[in-house]
């Protein structure tokens, strides 16, 4: 199909369908004439992919650019991608402090604890001591172990829906395709999980605070 | 203490604080002469709010504000502030596709089945259509009906914890407190939620595909 026909399929205009490829988002399609080429099933998938991790993922382009790199990498496998695509979804910032060193310790411990099978270097351990770091700084905990202790209990049910959720990813897909799935996966079902907490947070709220007008 | 102290205290920077002054998320200290002013513990707290929301939360300027209006309004109840402030922390983006609209009108359905006491405009809906859209887009689901039911077992975990966070807020803390209480506790829990997730997605990937060189 032609980039036209790409853009209608997709619901992406033209203008930004050039700016993925520009930027290496989207693989190049077949050339068939001097400024002119031809697309398929596999530019639509793709297409589906970016603006996921662009849109809902709120992923910064360079971000993007190393998920499709993992997709794109036929030398690694798809569980080595899956790793370099949940770091990308970590956001960049200065984690020097005393605080959260202390809380990438107190982080390596609950691992430990719980047998994970992670990355010694994977992104999402500091994201949890960011949240360790931010609970304990704001009193919900007086110590950051104190405050590992109090998200202890996410661990074994996350465990449980980790399992069901990676048993879904289809056999017979691509590895490009499952690695894909395995990360709108990881995004969709966060953003539910989000979503869900908070509306069960305001409804607790209306329980406890809807009569009290101070 | 003045605004040099207020720096140490916080561990933001004296330009920093001047641009949260001009941008209205820190209350004005005391004016004791021209160009100097007094702070206090209103302030050091203040600051860890701005912070907490800004570099966890990742929330944008204007939102802050909204949320800091929200904790300043005293003519609000608590409640009604938590909503307020839910709401800031739903990024905007346009909803006004099929997908998006069929997907509200799963989440109402969602919402009314396990009664819960929601604000029929609350953010926190678009945001798990937001999931239930993707969920559907990327065939984790046929219908948008089906992605609602995939995402339904999350609903009763969360009301429990839910309920467990808002029993925590402070008795005796002024209105502003526990509404940075709730704010914080939702982002921070939030965070930890989703990178606890993320390492169990892990966990469940190396026992799956971890030996899985394709």
């Amino acid at each position: 199909m032609r980039i036209s026909a790409l853009s209608t399929r997709s619901g992406v205009s033209v203008a930004t369908l050039k700016y993925y490829l520009r930027e290496g988002l989207l693989h190049p399609g077949h050339a068939t004439a001097v400024n002119q080429a031809d697309y398929d099933e596999s530019h639509v998938r793709r297409v589906a992919l970016v603006r996921a991790l662009l849109v809902a993922g709120q992923l910064r382009v360079a971000d993007v650019q190393d998920v499709i790199a993992a997709v794109e990498a036929q030398d690694v496998s798809l569980h080595e991608a899956f790793g370099v695509a949940q770091d990308a979804l970590v956001p960049e910032r200065d984690r020097s402090d005393p605080a959260h060193i202390e809380a990438g310790h107190a982080v390596d411990r609950l691992v430990k604890r719980h047998h994970l099978d992670v990355r010694p270097d994977a992104a999402s351990k500091l994201l949890l001591a960011d949240a360790l770091a931010l609970l304990t700084e704001f009193g919900f905990a007086a110590v950051v172990e104190d405050a590992a202790t109090l998200v202890e209990y996410l661990v074994e049910p996350a465990l449980d829906q980790a399992r069901f959720e990676v048993a879904q990813v289809p056999q017979d897909a691509t590895r490009g395709e499952r690695l894909a799935y395995t990360v709108i996966g990881t995004v969709a079902f966060e953003i539910a999980a989000a979503a869900v907490r908070r509306l069960a947070l305001e409804h607790a709220s209306a329980e406890r605070f809807g009569a009290d007008r101070s």
